[in-house]
Formats: structure tokens, sequence, C-alpha cells
């Protein structure tokens, strides 16, 4: 399960729901299934209060990017068309990358990223699941 | 796909993995599979660039927690307690939720915050997927 903090629950439901999740309400609360997991969105103070944490800072770069692997180069296109024309900020163009993929980035209204990614190595189950190959090296 | 921006690889991939995650590096990126995900780890700087991203915030509460949901209070207790031992900050110990489960949170390393939690109303399946379960109400 991941909990996005954001600004306005409402806000941040409607976006995800213009990429076409659907959500659950409950206690200010809404929560996606995403293939075997769930995303849900909270309200960022109280999931910092919650957490144990405190929050110095409003927003940027969390540090952690989540992604979203697709089956090919064309479906990345299109992820990062429609999470545009939902109002994301395409903070990376797609392009190809150094391990033979191709890939761009997008941030939502609360500045959470996304990487959008097509990687040949990485075999992208039925339910979205992802599995990582053996490397054959420590 | 979850990837965690870290100061140091080797530091962050040994705290995971006195976790009992078992890890495959290439191209220093460590690459765990967790259930139907990849969690990876990769320097900070190096994913804000290549999010096309500015990193303004060295660390510091992120904005969103990652969770891993057990199933149940004795396990919460058991998590917590081995990332304790690996070197976490337990920054919320496991206490009852408001609806009705037990939970706590630690931050890694690098300050990226996780959810230990056992919700009842959320099944948690063999491979330890979970299903956010049908609220009756949007």
């Amino acid at each position: 399960m991941i909990t996005l903090g954001v600004a306005d629950v409402s806000r941040a439901r409607a976006f995800y729901e213009r990429l076409g999740w659907r959500g659950q309400e409950a206690e200010e609360t809404v929560f996606f299934q995403a293939g075997g997991m769930a995303v849900v969105l909270w309200a960022r103070h109280k999931l910092a209060g919650d957490a144990g944490i405190e929050d110095r800072d409003a927003g940027g770069f969390g540090g952690l990017a989540l992604a979203h692997n697709v089956r090919s180069r064309v479906e990345v296109d299109g992820v990062l068309a429609e999470a545009a024309s939902a109002g994301a900020a395409i903070t990376q163009p797609a392009r190809e990358t150094f391990y033979g993929g191709y890939a761009g980035y997008f941030t939502d209204p609360d500045g959470h990223a996304w990487e959008v990614a097509y990687n040949p190595g990485f075999a992208v189950g039925p339910d979205g699941s992802i599995t990582v190959p053996d490397f054959g090296a420590s």
C-alpha cells in the first residue's frame, strides 16, 4: 500500500480518476486498487502526524518515484499524454534509456513523481505485476 | 515499481537485507522483488536528474508513506522490532488505529517512511497482495 499525502483529497482524487482509476472514499481517505497494491490519498498533514514525522517541507521532490511499467513504447507515450491532459506536469518527456527501454516522468498535482516506463528486461504480468529478472550476479 | 532515492546505495541495500530482503545489483542500482512489485534503490541525485526534478531538499518527510500490510498484530510488532534492530528509526510505535487495526511507522536510513499495518478489513493474499474491500459507496 502506498499512501500519498495530498493538499486536497478531492482534487487529487479527480486527477487520478481522469487517469482512469476508480477510487472509493472513507473518512476523507480515497483508496484505489492498483493490481495487487492499493494507492491511498490522504491529507498530507494527517499522514505526517500519523507517521510521527515533522513535515518541514510543503512539497517538491520527495526523494522517490513511483513507476507504472507498461508493455510498449507506444503505451508510454499514451500514458504520459493522458497524464498531461489530466493536469500532470511532464517533468521528463519520454526518451530512450541506457538500459534499452523508453521512459518519461510526470508529477501529480501534489508533486509526487511517477515514471512511466517500458523496460524490455522486466516482464509485466497480465495483472500489471512486475518480475525482476535473475541478473546472474549478486 | 518504487524507486527510493538514497544517499548511499550500499548502506541502503545493507539495511533492507537486514530486513530479510534479497537484492540484485546492476549499474549501481539495487532491485528487490516484493510480491508483484519491485523496490529499487538508486542514488537520490541520479533519480532527481532522471526525473527532471530539482532536488532542493536533502531528505526529511517525502510526503508519502509505503506500507507493509501484515496479517496480525503480533506480526506488526515483529516487523517493527526487526526494523529497529536493522537501524531504522521508529517514528511511531505500534498502536491501535481508529479503523480497528494496529500499526506503527519507521523511517529507513534515508528518511523514507514505512508503515507496518494490520488492517482486519483489507485482505492480504498469500503473495502479500492487498485487496481493497467494496465500501458499498463511492
